[in-house]
């Protein structure tokens, strides 16, 4: 039986959507550890498998697999697709974590955390490669086009934020850092579903849409999360985006009321708060009414992924599907 | 006019490969810059402006010019390919300057003697993703097959390379080596043109011996250049390699020789000589038929990629492919 599903580190359960998905989600685990004819050194091929045995939540390849029963893709080619969506992830995430200096995720020690910088930006350069590879036996030039285009935008993305220190971001800015950050990638795991060989392309806008309201959604609901959540679930210490100089959605609309201090959010990208001051700051925003405001963005992104769900007859992918949005809807925390 | 070619850091004229090449080159230059219709971080832009403007020899996109002069291949289709070639050979080289901390490469700062090691890395999985984008539009999926798993096979030699220290490593170790670093995106190069849409995939083979063997004794010849180069042509030290723990076919054949220390290759590969031993080693190396033996090894390659030309028609194409081999072959430094 499927266990538990949890995004964020938010414990969620919605079975049907865990359901539909378990049984094809061994076939894209499996795919994304076959090993291609050629005989890779075993570093590489260990530090794969030390990345894809320390779980996830594989929430994008789920996507992928509902979205190509909506499409009526092929099996097999929407197990290829699947897998190579997590495989793009997983090698964002190696860099990211580089970058970062983030030496645990999961709770297991990061690629970093025990090889060297080299070796690190050369496993995640590895595992890109194993993505593009596996999106190329999809069978869609189309898919392919969109594929390393999303790519693009999600390191564009990475940039404008390493760049992004000395100027206030304003809403504008927050939404295109989460678009590159999450929700192009749940875009394409949905709209990628209808570009696969055989599938009918008037699909593609709806799907697409879905994608793209959920990611927007999950991410607003995981900067709320930490804010909200508390240091074990979250695994990392409460409030640890704004501690390193990132502005989130509750903040921005925290900073935005009447009578703060114009100053501050620029002290903040600077990384210029003292300890007592970041404590102030977080209990401040969380006593605001900024979370509740930033929830209510949030499901204006949910009644649009809900909306673009009515263009498909109903089907038990469909009611999927739904019961994601209603379950991060729902949530209180 | 054409100006004078040079590879590895040698000057080589073969007016032929140029003037047959040097037209279209205009539109892969221009191919390589088009900027997607995604607005895209001004930072990113310009490095890639940056990367590119540094020149080099172009000698991969060139040769898919050539390869699809042979196989009858579309101008635009080629175009792309040829973009994607040099896209991909740029984007290994701004992780390989990072992984080894050099500071100059052709006379102009790298990425990373300007940037952060993150945003070193960002640019290069930027180029990557613009790689495989350019690859996706040339309207071929056996292409981006071959593509990726080229890539992989990239990655993979400098892994093996990072993880090979301790120990001693063999002729196969170095072909393999050369292969991953060289060999397999010049073979990729070639091979590549015959599965551009529409072309004879009979062709494939015999482009793609030439491609490797061509790129086999390149690195050869571009190892003993280590050599026997002067250091302001090289723009690095003399027996940079070596000074660095790294075993090429010229010394590979002189600790072959009878009489050697057995214990010599070791204290190279962990870097243990003093700075004298390096000069003594390397005027060893200079005045041993050692030299002469790796030339001759180059050349064998050589006369197969020449072998692989016979299986086309006799045209200016072939004839300026077979102009690089002799040259090659030629040439005393």
């Amino acid at each position: 039986m499927p266990t538990a599903y949890s995004y964020g580190e938010m414990k969620l359960e919605t079975p049907i959507f865990l359901e539909l998905t378990h049984q094809r989600l061994d076939s894209v685990e499996k795919r994304m550890r076959i090993v291609s004819v050629d005989d890779h050194h075993p570093e590489l091929v260990s530090a794969l498998e030390h990345l894809l045995s320390a779980g996830g939540k594989r929430i994008r390849p789920r996507l992928v697999l509902l979205a190509a029963d909506i499409a009526h893709a092929d099996e097999d080619s929407t197990v290829t697709f699947a897998a190579a969506i997590e495989m793009l992830h997983t090698a964002t995430l190696v860099h990211d974590d580089l970058i970062d200096g983030s030496l645990l995720r999961r709770g297991n020690p990061t690629i970093n955390a025990n090889w060297t910088a080299g070796a690190t930006v050369l496993t995640g350069d590895y595992i890109f490669a194993r993505a593009a590879n596996l999106a190329s036996h999809t069978g869609s030039l189309a898919l392919l086009k969109r594929f390393s285009s999303c790519l693009m935008t999600i390191v564009n993305g990475e940039v404008t934020q390493l760049f992004s220190r000395d100027k206030n971001i304003t809403f504008e800015d927050y939404m295109q850092r989460i678009y590159a950050k999450t929700a192009a990638l749940f875009e394409l795991s949905m709209e990628g579903a209808a570009l696969l060989p055989g599938c009918d392309p008037s699909l593609r806008d709806p799907l697409k849409q879905f994608g793209y309201n959920l990611g927007i959604a999950f991410q607003i609901m995981d900067d709320i999360l930490d804010f909200t959540g508390n240091s074990d679930e979250l695994g990392k210490p409460v409030a640890s985006d704004i501690r390193q100089g990132l502005i989130t959605l509750p903040t921005l609309l925290f900073l935005e009321a009447p009578g703060q201090n114009p100053e501050l959010q620029s002290r903040i990208q600077s990384n210029e708060l003292a300890d007592e001051e970041y404590h102030q700051l977080v209990a401040a925003i969380c006593d605001s009414d900024a979370i509740d405001n930033a929830r209510k963005v949030a499901n204006t992104f949910l009644n649009s992924a809900e909306d673009s769900l009515n263009a498909f007859p109903e089907n038990p992918a469909r009611e999927a599907l739904f019961s994601i949005t209603q379950s991060m809807r729902e949530r209180r925390y």
